[in-house]
């Protein structure tokens, strides 16, 4: 048999956090804030910068008082089934199209933008808190478009195509553990598709797609950290893609071909 | 509001193929072959290396030509309800607790090391094929077992402690694309525990673990590809961790707590 791998030679990938990123405020322009740290860093054509969901909630301005909050009859009863703060409920019905599971603490939505997310991704972590904790952050009201705005400008400015990723941590069915995965993106293709190419045997491979702007969004999870590291945008350097283009809808499975909703 | 970000610095995560590894052939000492590329790109200390499933199946000879299998009545029943071969049904069930979604062209079991897999992890890709294309691949027996056995002989050998995630690419519920995750694990915690650190705020974080060496696996199958790329081992550099013990299992969520199976 021969043991000759006919691989080409791949090339590192790297993942290069943007350390001394300030702390987002609302109104907040993230490309000018990106631009900034970019002088210590500086991005290449072809490069991915990897965006944290919250940084891009904050200069979104996307907070919301749970005291500002009425919860409806709805709500109420969910929360008495989940053991949840009715006001929070209320708020996570308001960002969902769907319940997907409840049970004692546990709410998992399908989210307006597709997602299917514990809470619809209402979180009360990493943002400053008012003295009964009840300030919450809700998601990008479309993380494409914030994407999109973000790499237009930075190609405006810098004249080099930067792919944009803005991701999230999820929570997974059958495994413990959030991972981050990518909820919206600008600038590259989020879904390859394989089938048709051969594999390292010659044969065609089929039905093969990978979620390739989640396996990203992943690594750079690795590098930002999850509780005070705080480096909330990520460089990704040296992947190669040839389509320029896609967003991250096309990692969302239709809901009458998913076999779990 | 303080802008300042209260961050360390972050360091870089580098991701770097080994190139120019041979096929791995029923029988091998993966240890060896990986020590024989190591001359190439030496490891440190700390580093990680992940394994594509792939070639530690091959390794382990988990080959299994399909003309041997004779389907039960069991497998011809749901042969005909998906649309399958009968024998790699009998194949998929022979590797499998129980069936937990079926369809037409879907068979998705809960795996005898439980995962939830497609297939049960069974696959024809990138291994050398007869006439028929009968030849399927089986995962490992026990990949935390392999990953421990190549974490221990390299530790023998070099003296360093280099973490081994061998990993696969699965299908999600909910979303589109197969995406790396880790399978079996050495020398290194496979999911993090972060209740009780502080946020950025000095808020005491709650209930988040992070499925760290699915996020490794995902990282590392960027570098691999997934047709004729080939590149079946990727070291990863720079990301700390103090626990160096723990395996794959833990991420695996427990049937009674997953509301999706």
């Amino acid at each position: 048999m021969n043991r000759k791998n006919p691989n080409k030679r791949n090339r590192e990938i790297r993942l290069l956090p943007l350390n001394d990123m300030p702390m987002a405020l609302p109104g907040d322009n993230l490309a000018e804030l990106l631009l900034a740290r970019f002088q210590e860093t500086p991005p290449k054509d072809n490069d991915i910068i990897v965006i944290a969901q919250k940084i891009v909630s904050k200069a979104e301005n996307r907070y919301v008082n749970l005291a500002d909050i009425r919860p409806s009859d709805d709500a109420m009863q969910l929360a008495a089934e989940t053991g949840k703060d009715p006001r929070l409920v209320e708020l996570i019905l308001s960002q969902s199209k769907r319940v997907v599971r409840r049970r004692r603490d546990v709410l998992i939505v399908e989210h307006e933008l597709g997602f299917v997310h514990a809470n619809a991704g209402i979180d009360h972590s990493n943002i400053p808190q008012n003295d009964n904790r009840e300030m919450v952050l809700l998601l990008p009201e479309d993380a494409n478009a914030s994407a999109r705005e973000i790499h237009a400008e930075i190609k405006n400015r810098l004249g080099i195509h930067l792919a944009v990723i803005i991701n999230d941590s999820l929570g997974r069915a059958w495994r413990n553990g959030v991972t981050g995965i990518a909820i919206g993106a600008a600038g590259l293709p989020c879904l390859l598709n394989l089938c048709g190419e051969k594999d390292l045997y010659g044969n065609t491979l089929r039905a093969t797609e990978v979620g390739i702007a989640d396996e990203i969004a992943a690594a750079a999870s690795l590098v930002m950290g999850q509780a005070a590291q705080g480096i909330p945008a990520v460089l990704v350097r040296g992947l190669e893609f040839s389509d320029r283009t896609g967003d991250a809808s096309a990692l969302i499975r239709a809901p009458d071909k998913d076999l779990f909703r």
